[in-house]
């Protein structure tokens, strides 16, 4: 297949698979199509563990790196990340250790703050400038053929850093108007994602919004995100002009993900209405698996309401993470908790299949769904 | 073109036209789609005048009708229509007397609800099963091609009714459960309707929602809806497996259609996230335009929250009435009350064309979609 991307990324599939975990991204590499590691979570040193790997693995074939740099940043997020949990208002922290109290999680050992200070850095490394630089730098160091920005527009030190390594920005946007400034400040290469996606999302869908975009971007070109986890909705996605596709719930399934086993057999078990655009887990909109964590904090009437970002996050992730140990654990109050990222293909996710062979279907199904259209126009 | 539901509908190119408006529903058709007339805000005898003016216009080809069936009626629906009035608590009433003077709308004559009672005979009509029956049979009497029901099961009466008559029936659905149920109560050709859809919608977008719904109905043929109002979009939504398309926002701005100026003009002017999927307008979650109708009722801490279907629609559709008229009479205030129903494509409306151009154009820009995705693939 042959779109104005092909030669751009040196890909044969234009299937871009944005997952956290490896083996994904080098699977679906392997596989003709285009991984894209989401690098957020780790530090600098992880991440270049990680890419060594794949670097191994995919021998020369294209893959991407995702960081997560905000371009506007709350001031209490400019603040040095261990001290970022001062800004958490008493009332929030009170509501979580209610929570935990409520589902018994931990057995009745009650939640702290203190407990989640592991995270601060983690947190602090994926919503500031200066982590997200640091793995940029990581990133640049080995053959990636992309990178990209996951919230705002691309930072100028990081379009320079990139430009300077020949490396494609990609920026992921919700609206027409983001996707005309992401462009205006340097993105090489636009996702449009819309509001069925998982993760932070906007409220315009995939089949209005890429059109639009495609539009008002020409000629950069523009994968089409949210709703993609299958060779039909990958030939819709180019039908509305899209160049290639951009997908990230349909890995989480995967044999290789590294999704924990609760929130997995959750997603395996939801039907398409089983999620929310919620602001319980990052404090922005983000598309996720509805669960008590999120029924509580947006309609139980003693929730205090989500902060923003990062503080939200710096909170939810603490406690979710001991949420998911518990529920792992198997506490059922904990399993109630649980939830995770995804968009609503997930109703469509009911196996647990080797991403390659996810990767090979979704190639075979956007051939026959190319071919129907064909037969059916007669042309 | 030849799909499934060519022979079933006699339709050249499966593009059906939902409007409230003779004009569009007749220039569709003669476009070589298939125009379908909403139905629920007409007695039988203004309906069986329109669709007169419709056959001399069509000459045997094909088009539809729609009626709003509820399945399932609030007992004080069930009501005659006269006496649903007493169903509306004084504190909704009295939130509107607020609007009407915090806009100031009729330059200062209080709202009363008795002045609206014109409305309750129309609602009552599109509300109730004897309302939706006799339109049944007015349209029965004509060459219709398809009857549609837009909310909930098809009722066993108009389903055999339909049968004898050799119309086939078709319903709309925003979840894959609905779809099967409609299914099982006889409904031959589902309506898949997206999120980003006008009127009364779901929550899953159209790209997710499609695919499933095929999968589950096959082999009965499915539309898509929402999100559908140019060719690229419609060849997206036969991507996915859909047999045509059901497009209704599209017609609002044309030449043809009654839309009021004062909302037509916010139509063109509207992007895609100036719409809201609210209850103010009907009392069940139905996508239109943002105005200070929707932020009032759903935002204001001295609103009431909307009521309960038929309720909200009675009370909202008479005070809407009255808005308009004065909105049209240049009304600051009302302008900004103004509202309709419309899908989140508004955005790409900006021009007011005839309906069959319109339409040409869809086939058109369909035709060049499907031979991109050729060139690309190389097929």
């Amino acid at each position: 297949m042959r779109t104005g991307i092909s030669d751009m990324f040196g890909v044969e599939f234009p299937l871009f698979a944005f997952s956290h975990c490896r083996d994904v991204v080098a699977a679906v590499t392997n596989a003709g199509g285009f991984g894209v590691l989401g690098a957020a979570a780790h530090s600098p040193e992880q991440l270049d563990r990680e890419l060594c790997w794949i670097d191994r693995q995919v021998r020369g074939r294209p893959y991407g790196v995702d960081v997560l740099v905000p371009a506007r940043i709350d001031r209490a997020a400019a603040d040095p990340a261990e001290r970022l949990l001062d800004h958490i208002p008493e009332v929030h922290r009170d509501f979580v250790t209610h929570l935990f109290a409520k589902y018994g999680v931990g057995k009745g050992k009650p939640f702290t703050l203190g407990s989640v200070g592991g995270h601060a850095d983690e947190v602090g490394r994926r919503v500031t400038h200066s982590g997200a630089t640091g793995l940029v730098d990581v990133a640049l160091r080995h053959p990636i053929r992309l990178i990209a920005s996951a919230l705002g527009p691309p930072p100028p030190a990081m379009v320079a850093k990139a430009r300077a390594a020949g490396v494609p920005i990609a920026a992921l946007v919700g609206t027409v108007e983001h996707a005309r400034r992401q462009v205006a400040e340097g993105a090489d290469l636009i996702v449009a994602q819309g509001t069925e996606a998982g993760g932070h999302t906007g409220e315009v869908s995939t089949m209005v919004l890429v059109p639009q975009v495609v539009d008002a971007v020409a000629p950069i070109p523009v994968l089409a995100a949210g709703g993609v986890a299958n060779g039909r909705q990958m030939a819709a996605a180019m039908a509305l002009g899209a160049e290639g596709v951009w997908c990230g719930s349909v890995w989480l399934t995967t044999e290789e993900a590294e999704t924990p086993s609760v929130v997995k057999r959750k997603m395996l078990a939801a039907t398409s209405l089983d999620t929310v655009r919620s602001r319980a887990r990052t404090g922005k909109p983000a598309r996720q698996l509805v669960s008590a964590w999120t029924t509580e904090w947006d309609e139980a009437p003693e929730s205090p309401g989500p902060l923003p970002m990062p503080l939200q996050m710096l909170l939810a992730e603490g406690a979710l993470a001991r949420i998911g140990d518990a529920a792992e654990n198997g506490e059922p109050g904990a399993r109630e908790l649980a939830n995770y990222f995804v968009g609503q293909v997930v109703g469509q996710l009911d196996q647990v299949k080797p991403s390659r062979q996810v990767a090979y279907e979704i190639i075979e199904e956007f051939a026959s769904a190319v071919d129907r259209l064909r037969r059916i126009t007669g042309a």
